[in-house]
């Protein structure tokens, strides 16, 4: 860290700041410049901002240098994890697809759509129970009706099951029946639900927030981790922008970049990043070359009847179409999909 | 709304949404231009949207025309929403001025925020008791024991207390000491946390989230107000923007904007919006000038020391002059502050 | 377009709009709700904003439908546009790699890198002549000189040049010695400048701007076609975000959905929208997997002498690994590179 | 400026980043962490940056500590820039009023506009002979014949005028008519544009560009300014954000921010900030207490009737109101307007 000094900084200003980091064990060196004087500091980020030099008088500005991150850091593991449920794994050279509706809505339409994503090849379902909708006029899922039939389908297919909660309370209910709980984009600060996570014994698929930078979104990683819980996915899908065409604008930098921070492994969401059908099979395809460990793909066996998200999800015959172009897409990078 | 064809759509396709829309009791009309068809139809936005037009074959976009916020709307009320709290109002002539620390610390530090707030003549303290924080290594906040401080404060003083909750189990809490309730920028799409605030007896303010429209934020409102609680104080805190000198941009523009689309009252927290304590006072003062009905200043005994926000944090001295500068220009709009 | 009255609007009101609209020969119709009334039209969008409806008393706004640029639009043309320089395609099924430094700094930079790309099988050449700089400090480019090198190193590699142009003065001088003009993100709406391309017989790369839309960047080029020159290369370079950890924010649903909207070819600039070298490669791989015609990507013979972005320049080493690893994507993907 | 090695970097690779440093004459110091080395070096951020430490092996980061600008900045002058033309101030204790129409159109119209402008007691008229406009389409202004006109109008009414420039050509031929040459929001990173500014006599409004950080506006300055020609007025007018309600977000907080960081004039413009009429009113008594030195205000003869931006323009009343409205706030604040 470096604490810049106002020019016209009084000398007894700088030693205060030496002293305050001296007296909390750090090492800092004073470094005068011919205009300027600053004080750098090396040590933990979290404790050092505690000292609160940013409200000493002469003291202009201090500038971090260090990550705030620990668990979810890449110095803590230089190997990926990788997080196996049922015998599937994420984060290995087998790219994950998480397939299904964006909201339960039926047993007739969940099946439908579990045996489409199955018959293209996905291991994974997801579906919505609890829906987090921006109008409280909008569906807001079957609720628990809608985990037991996820839990049902998945007996039933053999595929993992993967669900939103919203609360402790949708928490608690889906840890029964659900094997990854999904954190949502509007919750990746919700730092008690965060930390629910923490102490819950499922994988936690969290959705990088609508406009949080990559320091923020491990930060929320680092809150489930801080509680036990080290069985994190990072999921990308499109950060707001003042571009009006498309929903978000899915970040695919994001993927590399993680990767070289964190040893967490990142899986993207072409379909709410886009919002448009025709984007979700080329944006596919862009986030396997990039690198991604796995994809969640809006699919509906009917998506002009969905009660959410229809202008985005594929129907089962355009997701088995993905499926097959996503392939050797894989294979040009050395993975299996 | 309006519904937009694909050039090359067809005749069948165009009779299938203006059907849709006649069998829902809408009065739909198509437009046949030189190149393109549209179908229009003007009413409840809600129940347009829940028909998936958007899914349709031979559709290329529909255009929301009506705004999707209904009791929040300044068309359910021309008279502006006066929220009164023992005594004193939000949303009339005088200006509303709240505050006080960061996070609660101490019976002494709260005692003297409370005691220069009253001396400068704001009539409201703020206090955090539940702090929602990045890091999960940061101070979280004194939780009850805050509240009970603030009530202890509140009853000597005669303030009106302000503090926020961050879910369910906090807001039960806040309920029985607090007297207005805050929602942070992280949870204004929290939606169990607006439902459960909209069952609440207590006036609730509500921050704009880092990257809410003007939209998802009466929305969010709309949210609260639909469960039955009418009292909503809007709080306008700064938008997250690409600019990096200020920790965020402050959006004044959005007051008038919010109270031309709504008749609840608006705040305005220049302190969060800059984070820069020599940029609270010609914030507030523009804030004041903008029509603001209050204003949300962090303010500590000692900013040097303060456990969150110290640079920008005004101390007692710095909030006295704030409120000397700011009443000319409150009276310069025909208000008292 | 949808003119959308004032719930108070009078009835003359909506007749001047009606009347307004007849008298130009649009075809408009009134269409009345239960709270509102809109006036829908079909038409020329240019013919309709000069009739300056937003200012009418009575209307609360003016909502676009059809989209403003024609000559760049895929209605004008099913089949995508192919460009051909010296032989070689840019928009068929090979991917047009273009390789190269930031700035020329001599002939002997230049050379080594027009070998190390043509060795790695690039077929383009690119380097700054004439360099636009956020400090009028740094170094500004070779100016006519590095024209001159470009076209010398062309002539004995073979190699297509490309290199930016920055006024009227720099275009005609390049127009003499280069194959490909580039405007740079800077200059996409210095519209004097793009009206002196549109009359210059050399194709055109047409960076984005830092922070247009995709319907600014398409009126861009449609600016430059409008005058008489067909052949523009768009070229999708990051765009400004509130995302601190890379240089810009690489869009590249961009690709899909320009290719939607306009029959022009579209490249990717991984090497300005992520200012990192380690994330160039992964950039690559995802444009090429997303559609890219092409890429343009920053080498250097030796990075860490470089006169200006050494820090995203490639050596040639890593630049050929990159040729390499595309290959096959391009491959997966029925296209060749 | 604070160069981060990589946690495993070599002893050797330290070495070199020193080295490099104190042959250029700067003092480094290398600072030992528990897990990571940094060495700082305070000094010319220009000259550090030219030596490409990013780019050598071992190096994570530099992340810079100074501010780029010179003579821009409030280091060079603790007084504020006054500039004077005609006799009337910019930067002193009477806010300076700019109005007109956004284009001039006839002389009819701009004698009126100019009249209506005087009357309400402003000293500066506005108008646009060269229009940048996004649309080829679109009127591009009457170039030479509005320069005569603003020329003429202003002799029989004594205002001084402001008017846009677009490249060197339109620069020169202003220069001979216009008091005050503006310089777009699409054309403050045109360097070429900056330099040609640079050497002309007149004074120059710089306008914030759409997306320019407040770093990069004072750059822009600092062009101008490195060439010769000290008299720089700012001009906040908006920048782009994901917010569609206002055709920009105005940005007021950059007032003060830029006042402390530069020495330099700052005007704000509220009709192209805002894209809304009714919005500036109260966005203009928003920037006037926030310290604003002038403002920029679109007024028109007939706005239903303008060329371009009749929506955001005031018609005569409206800007009588507007200042009479704006008196007290400035009064207020111990200005006069």
């Amino acid at each position: 860290m470096v604490v810049v000094m106002y020019p016209q900084a009084k000398e007894e200003q700088v030693a205060e700041v030496d002293s305050r980091l001296t007296a909390m064990g750090f090492r800092a060196q004073v470094i005068y410049g011919a205009k300027r004087t600053v004080v750098a500091a090396v040590g933990d980020r979290r404790a050092i901002e505690s000292l609160g030099l940013e409200a000493l008088p002469g003291v202009e500005k201090v500038v971090p240098i260090m990550k705030p991150f620990k668990l979810a850091s890449r110095e803590v593991s230089e190997e990926n994890t990788v997080i196996k449920v049922r015998g599937v794994t994420i984060g290995a050279d087998q790219v994950a697809v998480i397939a299904g509706p964006c909201a339960v809505e039926s047993r007739e339409q969940l099946m439908k759509a579990a045996q489409a994503a199955r018959r293209a090849g996905a291991r994974f379902l997801r579906g919505g129970a609890f829906k987090p909708r921006t109008s409280p006029y909008s569906f807001q899922g079957m609720e628990e009706e809608g985990l037991k039939l996820l839990a049902e389908v998945s007996e039933q297919t053999g595929l993992v099951t993967v669900s939103e909660v919203i609360d402790e309370d949708s928490l608690e209910r889906a840890t029964a029946y659900i094997d990854i709980l999904q954190i949502g984009t509007r919750n990746m600060q919700n730092f008690r639900l965060l930390k629910a996570a923490g102490q819950s014994n499922k994988p936690i698929l969290l959705k990088r927030g609508l406009s949080a930078t990559i320091e923020e979104w491990l930060m929320a990683a680092e809150y489930i981790m801080s509680e036990g819980n080290q069985s994190v996915i990072l999921c990308e899908r499109g950060i707001r922008t003042f571009e009006t065409y498309t929903r978000n604008t899915l970040d695919l930098s994001a993927i590399p970049l993680v990767k070289s921070l964190s040893h967490l492994p990142v899986v993207v969401d072409p379909s709410h990043a886009t919002g448009k059908r025709e984007l979700v099979l080329p944006m596919t395809l862009a986030a396997v070359a990039a690198g991604a460990d796995g994809l969640l793909v809006e699919m509906h066996p009917n998506p002009a009847k969905a009660l959410c998200d229809g202008p985005q999800s594929l129907n089962p015959e355009q997701f088995l179409q993905l499926m097959e172009s996503a392939r050797p897409v894989a294979q040009a990078i050395g993975k299996t999909l």
